[in-house]
């Protein structure tokens, strides 16, 4: 399948969590882990609320997806997030043995996949996730240059 | 200078977080974040016990200093860790704005400085340390090794 077609509720939840961020004046990115199609995680950029150079929202929703699985691996989870992941947000989605990554759009500034360091694709990743890109691009490049416009 | 001279004390005490966590049996890596000379966060390898996947010792000794500042960035913090940082901590370390990086060892199979990704050099990196390599690599290589032996 190729956009448009109907947005899986997983990228619409996370897409409503990027809203919630920018709502609290936070860069506006979501993400949500599920399991079996359930949602079992799931985060808003937080770095300045909670004094977190690491709460990406991808950090947070997989942090609450292995709380609650009592695991430090996310082995068969997927992962739904608004903005291609950074390097941090990469390397944690391998260490986290995620199985599938869906991102709304890429991000040719800081995005660690199909751009910069393709963490992926580097011989020493150990564990990579199948990738599906591209899923809101328009919805999510329209969230963060909405906030980005009334303050730059 | 170049090794041996006597070893820093925050890379003492990362040393000793290190050791700590192997005998919790963690991956031996010990870290701590330094502002004027005084550790304001410490942090070891928690992966396991935390049920957490980004629980790597940098990020925890990150987040407790950020936490400690009450601020997401740490601006003209050190870091000090017993090993090369991968991806995920190199990131961070990169969104924590962290003004000096000092490692015990580098780490071939999954650093991402020296090796691989190399992402302070890559041209979408915003922010880079200062990066000093190589401080305590007998010690810190021997903790790495012991622990390895006795588990593969």
């Amino acid at each position: 399948m190729v956009p448009p077609f109907p947005l899986p509720a997983p990228m619409r939840r996370a897409l409503a969590l990027a809203r919630a961020a920018a709502a609290a004046d936070e860069v506006p990115i979501g993400a949500v882990v599920t399991k079996d199609g359930a949602i079992i995680g799931e985060g808003e950029n937080r770095n300045r609320r909670d004094c977190d150079p690491t709460a990406h929202a991808e950090i947070v929703a997989m942090r609450a997806a292995a709380a609650h699985l009592n695991d430090h691996r996310l082995t068969g989870c997927d992962l739904w997030v608004t903005l291609e992941p950074c390097p941090m947000c990469a390397g944690a989605i391998s260490h986290a043995r995620i199985a599938r990554l869906y991102y709304a759009v890429g991000d040719p500034k800081g995005g660690a996949l199909e751009q910069g360091p393709r963490l992926f694709a580097q011989p020493q990743c150990l564990h990579r996730p199948e990738v599906y890109g591209g899923l809101a691009e328009a919805e999510a490049s329209a969230l963060l240059r909405d906030f980005f416009a009334v303050r730059r």
